[in-house]
């Protein structure tokens, strides 16, 4: 049985539809125990039936404005940290929340920590792409604005890890964002990251590739350093929100001729929305740690909670962090090559 | 009159498109006289009459694919390379071509050099905002992908004249994109421009802001790294893009139920594309170079041609280049400054 412990009152619809999105996958999902941490009287009352959940209660709440490391450290009551903790004694195998993303990171990374060998955990998120229904999975999305070359060769691994066990695509592409696709684009690091990429033959790297073609299906993951992946991620994310908000705007105030034309175009629209929608790939997970931190946006609502305990469960069932922990623990001394590299 | 230096030959519908662009902008604006550089029996028999136009044979093209500081060094007789030697002499007041994006960045730096003050030009390019018509600047979109605190600090400062001058903006807001909007968030070097921007009383200084929100207008200027910045327009593109492709895709697959909603949409499809359309803005202009150098996309036809040639016309019209020159040479301590704290 895997167990999953969820910081039930984390974002802004908990602990509401955090109850019902659990609810929603325990009765999709045989093999999953769900430990839900928060306000036990709320969710008890939210609850249907305690099928496979348990609700531990937890006295404290860390806010989405919290300033997340001292959070972290003062509120050891809150459900956000008593779930990370239960994943550090061994009591559930993956910590998920919909709360304040900076204290998510700091609690997986001080809480759970990281595997041996990796030296910065990175965030990654799985979007679409037109043609295929794997999508492409950007890492790192903003755990590590400062990354050096190290951190950005380690993702590309932890990306294809990724890649293979848990979306099942096989020999998966890997592509460094940079200005342009030729080998000695961009600034200096990224001319090494280029380089320390090329040269590692257990990864299918395809080269620099231009962040216009990832919906395209350019690559399957897209690895990054933290600031300009965030950059990437809100831009794509901003770009299909502002278009869709400029269709929906032109169609209400088009008059009845374009009401009636989105009645009849209801079905494609319906399949881009869904197209478009990247809750189905689940949520956000720090890769790199000890066992999987994930984290869904603060506005989630239940069949985002549905789709994430999904994610987790595929995560924990491929052995994704065994797998990572077997490279990394096999491979010092090519890490060690790079930071020497670096210097 | 204002001289525009034109390299007919850049670009994939040159000099076709080029000549059918220049001979739209002639018949508009009056006090335009436009220098073709190229291939002058082609262009000749392109032409429907020459009033203002002339046309000046060049026997060399530089390639799309030609490496750009060579092609520049070598190529003396190229039509970019005349067009660009023209503003040099003091011949022409602009410089603009579709070609090589690099031959024309190197040509601008080498031939037409800065303006005293700035240490490293920026690209910039207008893009559209959902509920304003004067978009927003970003920059720089790549020029210079290693940008110190005094870059950025320079582009804030062009891009606040070009907002004013140009667009006409009346004291535009100027941000700062970063991973967040708290004034500490960023790496290292996004927090020292954050520090630096704050302290500078001649711009409307916003502090940070995300990509996620460009779109939609929360800010007039845009300013960022080089490798950032072609990182964000480069998504903005590409997301825009496939949504357009999937809304297309849609449509031709759907059958007669969507073809007709298709129909009767047409005037809300239309002034998307028309809302998206960037190419309304002009081309992406290096500034902060003794005269304006403007390049618009390889692929650009007459109509982005004709846009282009109005912006030109506005940027000398303004006299940006003169307001920018005027402050550079009157803060010269406040530059030195910026390079000190850097170190």
């Amino acid at each position: 049985m895997i167990k999953i412990a969820i910081d039930a009152m984390g974002g802004d619809n908990a602990p509401k539809e955090i109850v019902k999105g659990v609810e929603l996958a325990r009765n999709e999902i045989d093999n999953v125990e769900f430990q839900l941490f928060g306000d036990s009287t709320q969710i008890n009352s939210l609850l249907s039936n305690k099928k496979r959940i348990k609700v531990i209660q937890s006295d404290e709440v860390i806010k989405m404005e919290d300033e997340p490391v001292r959070a972290v450290k003062d509120k050891k009551n809150s459900s956000l940290v008593m779930a990370a903790r239960a994943v550090k004694d061994g009591s559930a195998d993956a910590f998920y929340s919909c709360g304040n993303t900076g204290a998510i990171l700091v609690a997986g990374l001080l809480i759970i920590g990281r595997i041996k060998g990796i030296d910065r955990p990175g965030l990654i998120t799985t979007l679409p792409v037109i043609n295929n229904d794997t999508g492409f999975t950007l890492i790192d999305c903003g755990a590590n604005a400062d990354a050096k070359v190290v951190n950005v060769y380690q993702y590309a691994l932890l990306g294809k890890y990724y890649a293979e066990k848990v979306l099942k695509i096989n020999n998966p592409r890997i592509g460094l964002i940079n200005n342009g696709t030729e080998s000695d684009k961009g600034n200096k690091i990224h001319q090494k990251m280029y380089q320390a990429l090329s040269q590692n033959d257990d990864i299918n790297f395809i080269g620099n590739i231009e962040s216009r073609g990832l919906l395209d299906g350019i690559t399957d993951v897209a690895v990054t350093d933290g600031f300009t992946g965030n950059a990437v991620l809100k831009s794509i994310e901003g770009t299909a929100l502002s278009m869709i908000n400029m269709l929906k705007d032109g169609i209400i105030n088009g008059g009845f001729g374009s009401k009636m034309g989105a009645l009849l175009l209801k079905d494609t629209l319906k399949k881009i929305a869904h197209k478009m929608d990247y809750t189905k790939y689940g949520g956000a997970v720090l890769l790199g740690l000890r066992a999987p931190v994930v984290k869904s946006h603060g506005s989630s609502k239940a069949k985002t909670v549905r789709n994430t305990v999904v994610q987790i469960e595929q995560i924990i069932t491929s052995n994704f962090v065994g797998s990572v922990k077997n490279y990394f623990s096999n491979h010092t001394d090519e890490m060690d090559d790079i930071k020497k590299g670096e210097q």
